[in-house]
């Protein structure tokens, strides 16, 4: 079975300076693994044309059904990831009607609400307007700048603004839909808890497992230490094209494992995925 | 002025698949900033040979003073970033007499507090001490697997554990200490939040003070509404050789902007950093 492949963008100095911690590729790395894709890489830049267009290009490149930028769309001087999509598309951007009527609407929302005395189409506004020809603007129920999607070669690249919620409220409601639509895997989780082992006994046992398992994969997480014993989380994961499959794949193997932890004297706590 | 330039690389499926939040990221990217480095991108890839191979090179390319890589040196079948790197660097990988004893006296301390019956240098713990020809392994004073520093040509290779505070406290006591040495920048940063205007309203002031002042940096964050009223944070940040001319500059420009956005009915709280 083969996963879409899908890359994560995140532009934004403040990602890359500490300000703020990247909870918008953490959100969409869950989305997507949910919706049955395979995310293969995040690659966080800064507000820089020539950056943003490499990382594009690079992701381009190595081949990907889908591109997710986020941050960058919004009317300020430092939002350049059409400015650097373009760039990389060696396209030209373009005021785009539908657009400019999003855009327009928010304002007149706004004006509505008296928080501006009348709208007036500023260049900073023209700005969330002005996109790369052939895109399609998504409506942003939550802000101002419209997301965009559009098509290269056999990748989609969606663009979404950086704040959270309107990052997360375009996605579900015009992503997750075309995404939902091409799925191909059901993913599933099981996490437990071990203690009374410490990691390095653990592993020749998960890779034992794992040599009758190949196509379910096992991680182990330290998480320090529990009144003096070390704690361990396994995680045990699988997709597969029918979602019982999965579900079973990942009960089967949990089970195997833990047999094998408390044979060796191991204490396991199951945990179900929320 | 020159900073160092700072590449980070995430290694884990977890930070893919939507589990874990890429903290460790976040902290390092805070850390370098305040030591007065610049973060320039941050890759976040899957535990896959490849993968972490094909991301050295592609950051050693674009030249970078220090290559940060956190994740993946403990003893499971999954921990591959010596693998990823050694790969990279056409390097083989070779026990090393000091990591191994390193390793040796963790498992003595663990044996001491009862959690294991005796040391025995398992094949999955030998691999923590298993590293790159010419490397110094470097101490973990919270966790087993010691971290890993080595030189390629221009720039240093950090290799840290995934585990946050094994991470943080190797950084903070043998890494911090070289990097400061090196240190060529001062950064300061100051925000404040802005009540009464729109994002677009604000950019062309933004434009205007940053045309008389192009050291200073303006970023501004939209927050979503308080009461109604948009609330937008603006962040200004310097990075210079004197710290004391970092201040005043960042003073003098949220100053200029604070009058400008006053003198357009905009109310400005002034927020000082931590």
């Amino acid at each position: 079975m083969k996963l879409d492949v899908f890359e994560i963008i995140s532009v934004g100095n403040e990602l890359l300076s500490g300000k703020t911690l990247n909870t918008n590729a953490h959100w969409l790395a869950k989305a997507i693994t949910e919706l049955g894709g395979f995310v293969r890489r995040c690659t966080v830049i800064r507000d820089d044309i020539e950056e943003i267009s490499s990382a594009v290009r690079e992701s381009l490149e190595r081949g990907v059904d889908w591109l997710i930028l986020s941050g960058g769309l919004g009317p300020t001087y430092d939002d350049k990831t059409l400015l650097g999509l373009a760039k990389a598309l060696h396209q030209e951007l373009v005021l785009d009607g539908d657009a400019l009527k999003m855009v327009k609407k928010k304002y007149e929302e706004i004006v509505g609400h008296g928080l501006l005395k009348r709208v007036e189409l500023t260049p900073a506004r023209m700005k969330m307007a002005t996109l790369l020809k052939g895109s399609r603007p998504l409506p942003n129920p939550v802000g101002t700048a419209p997301g965009v999607l559009l098509r290269e070669g056999r990748t989609n690249i969606l663009c979404l603004p950086g704040v959270p919620a309107e990052m997360e409220s375009i996605f579900k409601e015009i992503a997750k839909p075309i995404i939902e639509k091409r799925r191909k895997g059901f993913y599933y989780e099981k996490s437990a808890h071990v203690t009374g082992m410490v990691e390095s006994e653990l592993a020749p046992l998960i890779e034992e497992v794992l040599k009758g398992n190949p196509s379910v994969y096992i991680k182990s997480h330290p998480k320090g230490r529990k009144e003096g014993f070390s704690k361990i989380e396994i995680q045990v994961t699988a997709t597969t094209d029918d979602p019982s499959i999965a579900l079973r794949k990942v009960e089967v193997v949990l089970e195997q494992l833990t047999s094998m932890i408390i044979d060796r004297g191991g204490i396991v706590d199951e945990e179900k995925m929320p």
